[in-house]
């Protein structure tokens, strides 16, 4: 069975890192079809559109996406990309790797974002030129649908439960709705649940991060506690994620298109080869997926490395020494 | 000229660092009438009702509040409180003491935190039983009260500007009225600003805390990332902060009420007190301020120290020894 991979590359570090993580994808004895799209600055800049339709149709057609980084139209391309794919939750890991410079180095969490809603349904409305409003949006039904994923994620991986982050003392209504669906949901599954306030939550994993193991939360909730969880283990340079949907799945890199460096071939290409391994996962070859992670972090681990973890190797160096270590 | 504080201690170790803090103003040559009120979840258990109208009331006409901690009733407490101070910014200081722990020393920052709107406030709704809403309202005006402040605040200390942190590129048009109306007064007023994603904020400052000095952000936006510094710099245990209005002002530890500890008269009076020091500040007493400043920060260096801090002093050692350092 031939698997379609649409590959977006996007923007600056987004052209070099998504290549090398097609070409470790590219080196398994699995059979993938690679259909590269275009999105982003530089084609806004040429179309007027970040996202063009066919790239749009391609992601929700494709059995996976593969995207890189998008500059300042990055919420213009990412947004409906995990629109495209159907993506219910963003799947976030948030570990320290060994041999790694961290603030926390023994950070290992794993963050399930709602990739739907929240203040993400983006319903705003300009009343008068003094006042905006935006309406948040909170269900039963997606809180249900991430509570039941997450219930599953616990139950195959090695978890003893989740906690609920949320801010259901001031949000009552909404992250309300969240918190009791979700914990009510765990119940049913027998699945053991705490929940924390989101504003706890980023005092005590500055503190302790090895007192959360699964975090779910909602949308905006999941960008800033995951993005916090980056800055403890060390950046957005290792940082995987996966847009999960019921049959087609988005996988990105957490960090951007860094400008500073974009165009000199010596990106970290790890976040985006770990994407990959996600992607791997996600389509079932799990065994394939493990050698890529395990790879990945022995290359981490000994080297080569690139300029961003102190060492001088290039983009390529570092993706053929992992390919190597598959 | 008598000024009238209206004292709330409210629950927990609340009901010892309040009065810490009102031992330590009444050493002071100021012509203080301290007059307690009560709420939280004691009186509410009691009467049903955590802030009692005269507490409001008490709140809405003392030239200043100092309020301890509210237990499962803290929302209930603090937001009306706010609200009868009329206060539009939260001043949040959030600075590592030397000799403390902390995960990053060297933070020293402070977050001025629209008060008023945002997310709280809280039009929501059940629309179905599936869906529920909240309507999150951001003002010109609002924005505009903030932004001047901000521009006093970094005028008058020794500021170089301030950093914007928002989530513009998602909610676009409520976070861009904030955003937008904020750099369009300090552009006014000659104040430099730069901006930042609230996500990225939230990296950043694990990363290198020292990249920020001055932090101005709206609502939720900084209830998160007030509390992240305040892990950063080793706890809520230390942070003070001031709610302020036009005309009156509440003062009030960041921490919570300590369910572990109440009661054993060994909670840690500092933040009640730094925040008392913000009173003075507030109505006037510089010079008085910065007395109260430089004790509480020579008793955290040298002593006593209570057992948060590795010490075995009582609350009331450290409180005779800050008012003996006065
Ligand atoms: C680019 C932006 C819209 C996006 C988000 O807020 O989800 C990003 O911060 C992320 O977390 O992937
Ligand atoms: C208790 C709660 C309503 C409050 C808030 O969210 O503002 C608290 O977290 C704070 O920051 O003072």
């Amino acid at each position: 069975m031939t698997h379609e991979i649409a590959v977006v590359p996007g923007d600056g570090i987004g052209r070099e890192v998504t290549p090398a993580a097609v070409d470790v994808l590219s080196a398994l004895e699995i059979d993938f079809e690679f259909v590269e799209a275009d999105a982003g600055d530089a084609v806004a800049e040429e179309t007027g559109e970040a996202l063009p339709q066919e790239t749009y149709d391609l992601a929700a057609s494709a059995d996976a996406t593969l995207f890189g980084a998008a500059g300042e139209t990055a919420a213009d391309v990412i947004l409906p990309l995990r629109e495209a794919v159907d993506s219910f939750v963003n799947v976030r890991p948030a570990k320290a790797y060994p041999g790694i410079d961290a603030v926390r180095p023994e950070t290992d969490l794993v963050f399930l974002r709602e990739n739907t809603e929240g203040v993400y349904a983006g319903h705003e409305d300009r009343l008068t030129e003094d006042v905006a409003t935006l309406t948040r949006v909170v269900t039963q039904s997606a809180s249900r649908q991430l509570a039941e994923f997450a219930c599953e994620y616990v139950s195959e991986g090695d978890h003893d439960g989740f906690t609920i982050a949320h801010k259901a003392n001031v949000m009552r209504e909404t992250d309300g709705v969240f918190r009791d669906t979700v914990a009510a949901v765990a119940d049913e599954n027998g699945v053991e649940t705490d929940e924390v306030l989101m504003d706890a939550f980023a005092t005590r994993i500055c503190l302790d991060p090895t007192q959360f193991d699964v975090v779910v939360c909602p949308n905006l909730a999941g960008d800033v506690l995951s993005d916090l969880a980056a800055g403890l283990v060390g950046g957005l340079g290792l940082l995987p994620s996966a847009n999960v949907g019921p049959e087609r799945g988005l996988f990105e890199p957490v960090h951007g298109t860094a400008p500073d460096i974009a165009g000199e071939g010596v990106a970290n290409p790890a976040a985006t080869i770990v994407s990959a391994a996600m992607l791997l996962e996600y389509l079932g070859y799990d065994e394939e997926s493990d050698a890529v992670h395990e790879a990945v972090e022995s290359t981490l681990e000994n080297g080569p490395r690139t300029p961003d973890l102190g060492g001088d190797a290039s983009t390529e160096d570092v993706t053929n020494a992992i390919i190597d270590r598959l």
